[in-house]
């Protein structure tokens, strides 16, 4: 008898995460979902909590796991593909303290990839939610050919140590792996970023919302439904190599976060706006870079939005 | 009142740190020395325990440090130099067991760091042992531009696990730091590799000696003494950039493992030679590389010694 597949998403209450299970539960697929309640939101993954298909497990990922429900189910279906989606991504909070990205950001793609290293088959796809973090402040184009040297932040950092253990675990384990580095991303589930942060900001009693950094940061978005849509679509061709990387994101080179704040300045005609007087935001953001995506074209995937259409989509959302 | 200069090294009971600290001591610098003696030996440092000016702690650098002795021989001196040489040298072992290479070649690197954060000068430089490990099976000469993205072993994905870190540590705390990728190491205080391995099994009574592989891996090999003036030479001179890799090592494309086994045989006649039947020589073995080392070169620093040379002085120490 040939046993169903299955499909196991960390991170799954996060922002790619809960939308990814919608996705794929409105597709019949069965699903293992993770989650910690750090950052992910239990009001977004809900309605799905008595479906059928999906098994959920709060677990926390920094440390080792043991779980005999989880190996019960394991043993029974198919594992298909492993969305590694689970992280620390506050990464102001990584520059503080760094313990934070070693256990939520590294720790937790190093725990996932051990425990489930005897659940593997042959045909297992791991599929790796990277960032431009961990390239740093680069002044050209950055392609899938540009070396990842000088990480900034520390989320950046243990981004980049997850790729590497990624490539000998794969190696290892004739695992074939898809390490996917985003951009910004915004979109409908939001947990952090410059969205979630304004939408307090300008919701709040304040009179005046302080940006951080001078308005002058220039940064690329997609919206994350074309992500995902990217990252299933990419997925599902065949490499022969172990590792493969893709750079994601529109095709211009992205917007100014004054030109973001403008967006939110027409709905909230009365409110203050203080700019900082540093380049950029925080201790470890990279205030401008720009992704060369033509590999991912080449391929046959083409991001519709822009960035200012991306944000655009993402702040309706927030306010209809 | 100036406050004097201290280094600091860790794994200073292995291989390089061992004879690094002799040069040290001879220079009347003063040491710090941390080891664990998993895998380094008391006995090579055993002359140096009651000399005035060295200062040494057995502390197991895989947990996070504490240890108010050292908080205070750190306040009171100036922290030139931090060798980071502690590692979990034992590639074949890692490969077994993931987290060997997690604790003793990360978390080493990572706990050191966090740990040194607080006692960090203006001009404090930083020295990182890497390897040639971090970049897997790559055919072409390897130069510091060929991007680091397929290490095999766990041992080369937790040294570049340890770069990244670095990467975002340096540029944080606005720290100079110096890279340094090592190809096959020989020298005095052997720990681990080819020579010690070849020693033991030379020196047993059983007839045969089984070589891992089958002869055909080719690698490039330095003394470790040469390995150290590299080091020393580079890191006083200064550079603008946080951080600066450098891929050490000799001119040529290096050794065959067949001739390294025919300067054993050459003592030992009577030895059988068992060669296995695979192109590597243990699960994440790297049969074949070779360094282009003009940065270094460029820099004003030349390799005297060619990889049979090194072997061969290597070699000869330890049957004197």
């Amino acid at each position: 008898m040939k046993s169903k597949k299955i499909i196991l998403i960390t991170g799954v209450a996060g922002m790619l995460g809960s939308e990814l299970l919608e996705k794929m539960i409105n597709l019949n697929k069965t699903i293992i979902g993770i989650d910690n309640f750090k950052l992910g939101k239990k009001i977004y993954i809900r309605k799905y909590r008595k479906n059928k298909n999906f098994y959920f497990f709060k677990i926390d990922l920094s440390k080792p796991i043991t779980n005999f429900k989880l190996d019960r189910i394991l043993k029974k279906y198919e594992l298909d593909k492993i969305w590694l989606l689970a992280a620390n991504s506050d990464i102001q909070k990584g520059i503080s303290n760094p313990n934070e990205d070693l256990k939520n950001t590294f720790m937790t793609t190093y725990n996932s990839l051990n425990y489930l290293q005897r659940f593997l088959r042959k045909k297992t796809k791991l599929i790796f939610a990277s960032s431009s973090a961990i390239f740093g402040s680069i002044k050209h184009r950055i392609s899938e050919k540009t070396p990842a040297r000088y990480p900034e932040s520390n989320y950046g950092s243990m981004k980049l140590a997850s790729e590497s253990y990624i490539a000998s675990y794969s190696k290892n384990n004739y695992l074939k792996s898809y390490i996917f580095r985003f951009p910004n991303v915004v979109g409908k589930n939001l947990t952090h970023g410059i969205l979630y942060d304004f939408k307090k900001k300008f919701l709040s009693k304040k009179k005046a919302v302080q940006v951080l950094g001078d308005g002058s940061q220039k940064k690329p978005y997609s919206f994350s439904s074309e992500i995902l849509n990217c990252m299933q679509y990419i997925s599902n061709l065949n490499f022969k190599t172990y590792i493969n990387y893709f750079n994601l994101g529109p095709k211009d080179k992205g917007i100014y976060v004054k030109n973001i704040v403008k967006i939110f300045k027409k709905k909230f005609k009365s409110k203050k706006i203080k700019y900082q007087n540093s380049k950029i935001g925080w201790k470890g953001d990279i205030a401008t870079y720009s992704y060369d995506t033509s590999k991912v074209s080449k391929l046959g995937f083409n991001f519709e939005y822009n960035s200012k259409q991306s944000i655009i989509k993402s702040f309706k959302i927030m306010f209809e």
